[in-house]
């Protein structure tokens, strides 16, 4: 877990989406990867409690996206139940109909209403979802709910090669909380409005109002700033939930503690992030973009994007070529407001263009540098006091090879 | 050269840059490539002509586009100078003199306007241009004019694997015209406005408007509708010089015969745009992508560029895998309006997706078709009449091999 300056307060724990209070999970196989790895995860609050959700803007949404989508419009929920290995997309009504019994046969296992299950799905789309496979592994999937998380971080997993989880403990009006996570990613990874699968916990005492918040205060800058390939999912989903099993008086939005609410998640969303980003498909490297000096936070966003989103720059990277010449033609591309003679851009540490020109510089020390597993590429644009960062990953023959065979 | 349906007078010819009466060329090594390859190439008319140019929209703009940008303001030229192995972009100053030194000497040479002279340069940014050398080479450059325009079209090749040229004839008003052209692409090519660099030249008497005109209509469905890895590159010039050689009255924009005239122009900039989508770095395949039915055409365009922009599509084609659930995805995070039970999708002219659902369909015959170096993907949104096709190529091992390794 990284260390975040900006919030001295926030003390890095083990676990994940159950850390917090008032969470259990579980991860187990349902059969539906052929490999028999897990592929059914569980996330349960032990009574309905307020929860947020954010979901992609993809105009092709997959049917758990369609039904969490209702589910979450009375901002409580106990349960998220996610699949691997099938994504529950082009499926029409019958996907629609998949989604909703999924809901109901967990909501009576547990004992809630169908609405207070969110339903996600992850993996090939336009296959149809074997449920009943689904729903006979649903009763398993309660009786597996415990404190440990790691099940349910494994099983989540599509083409990932780890597993994510983070989670942190803060203090703030004398009481103590937490907030966890886990999500996935991997590939068509340019989430808007929310990444591919996250969920998030805490055991803070949030109103249904401050849930919302604090989820989309901390997406905005976490997950919304991640892009392995530019390709937007069509099962993206990141839910907050908040048991407020930790105690102590409400937390509306108005709340001062909320700000430290939100630290928290973002804390624990830029954790998973950068996590996604870094196991992109087939990436050796993780590759921050940060872009300051801009006209506004908006031209830094999409230059920082032209920057993380270009094949070249990419393909640079996983070559370690400090080729930056590169980054000029992504940032003269972005619609950024730009002036040519004044941009600086820097990799890895080492000034390689100042005032938009070549500078002289250690071809040697620059691929050192680049052979590391963590490279920042920085571009001063000289305008004004817009920043961003955005995380991806580099661009190699892996990425290639497993999208090339993925259905096979 | 493709058949062209729509316009049945046009008679594909050898030949290109220099196959329009009034017209020779030129390609030599100035020294320029390590290699020895020829880097120089020269393309003249007899006497400064009506002109045209279309160039990049990236606001980093190389120095030979903004010395050029000058020179075309009043509409005529004499020539096309164009060199490879470097791309005099983030250059600066010295950047923007070299260009000016390179026009001024070659108009010494032909006894023309400095300001005549159209300068193209295409390589590595930000690597100073040996401007010596290449000053050197001009003499010989234009003692090396000839009627064969196949030197010419190799010294502009970068990563290309082939030479680029295609001409046509027609007759029209009792005249017999010709129109040729060269381009070269290959990597960073997703043009906005222009192409990589293209030089089309024709003897049909255009007037400088109709010239101009008629360059607009044709580079906006043709060399606009490529897309290598949706990158805009620093020094994309698409230029058109009409010597008026093959006689005739004078062809303004309102003439009828200009119609004939962008029919030709359009054939031969859709043959090299093709050319440079099939000869997409590290491409095995050409793939066309066909959006129809979309609410109007920038809609289909939008979704087309979607499809073709996709990682995730371009390595599925590669890999001959229908995996149509990506295209989806692309349709959905276009931005054009979609309704996701209505769009249908075929792979080769193999219907797999039917009112946004998975139909059955022959997995090895799809394999089969999708083993073809031509690959067509259609998308008919069954929303409105818009339509719109663009060409890229497959994402393949060998896209990231040329580009983790291209300064090495």
């Amino acid at each position: 877990m990284a260390h975040f300056s900006d919030s001295p307060t926030l003390t890095p724990i083990e676990g994940g989406v159950s850390a917090p209070a008032g969470f259990s999970a579980s991860g187990i196989s349902a059969g539906l990867k052929p490999s028999g790895a897990l592929d059914l995860a569980l996330v349960a609050a032990e009574a309905a409690c307020p929860a947020a959700a954010v979901f992609t803007t993809n105009k092709v949404a997959a049917a758990p996206v369609i039904v969490s989508r209702r589910h979450i419009a009375d901002m409580t929920a106990r349960a998220v139940v996610i699949n691997s290995g099938n994504a529950n997309a082009c499926a029409g009504a019958q996907g629609e109909r998949d989604a909703e019994n999924t809901a109901a046969v967990l909501a009576d296992a547990l004992g809630c209403a169908a609405t207070d299950v969110i339903v996600c799905s992850t993996g090939v789309i336009g296959v149809p979802l074997p449920t009943d496979r689904l729903l006979a592994a649903v009763p398993e999937a309660v009786a597996s709910l415990s404190p440990d998380g790691d099940a349910a971080a494994r099983a989540i997993m599509t083409t990932d090669t780890v597993a994510k989880q983070a989670a942190v403990e803060f203090t703030c009006g004398g009481s103590t909380y937490r907030v966890g996570g886990m999500a996935k990613g991997s590939g068509m990874i340019q989430p808007n409005m929310a990444t591919m699968l996250a969920v998030l916990t805490t055991d803070a005492p949030l109103t249904a109002e401050a849930c919302d918040a604090a989820l989309r205060a901390a997406v905005n800058v976490t997950f919304n700033r991640v892009t392995v390939d530019s390709d937007t999912s069509t099962n993206d989903t990141c839910v907050l939930l908040a048991s407020g099993a930790a105690g102590g008086e409400p937390i509306a939005p108005n709340d001062a503690r909320l700000i430290d609410v939100i630290a928290a998640v973002k804390a624990v969303a830029e954790t998973l992030a950068r996590m996604i980003a870094r196991d992109g498909e087939g990436a050796t490297k993780l590759i921050t973009v940060n872009v300051r000096g801009a006209a506004n936070d908006t031209d830094a966003e999409l230059a920082a994007f032209a920057i993380a989103n270009s094949p070249l720059v990419k393909t640079a990277i996983f070559g370690r070529d400090a080729n930056w010449g590169r980054v000029a033609m992504a940032l003269g591309k972005s619609g950024c407001e730009l002036d040519q003679t004044r941009f600086d851009i820097t990799f890895a540490g080492i000034p390689v263009c100042s005032a938009g020109q070549a500078i002289a510089f250690d071809e040697e020390a620059a691929f050192r540098a680049l052979s590391s597993d963590d490279v920042t590429l920085e571009a001063d644009l000289h305008l004004g006091g817009g920043e961003a960062t955005v995380w991806t990953c580099d661009l190699t023959y892996d990425y290639v090879r497993i999208n090339g065979e993925y259905r096979s």
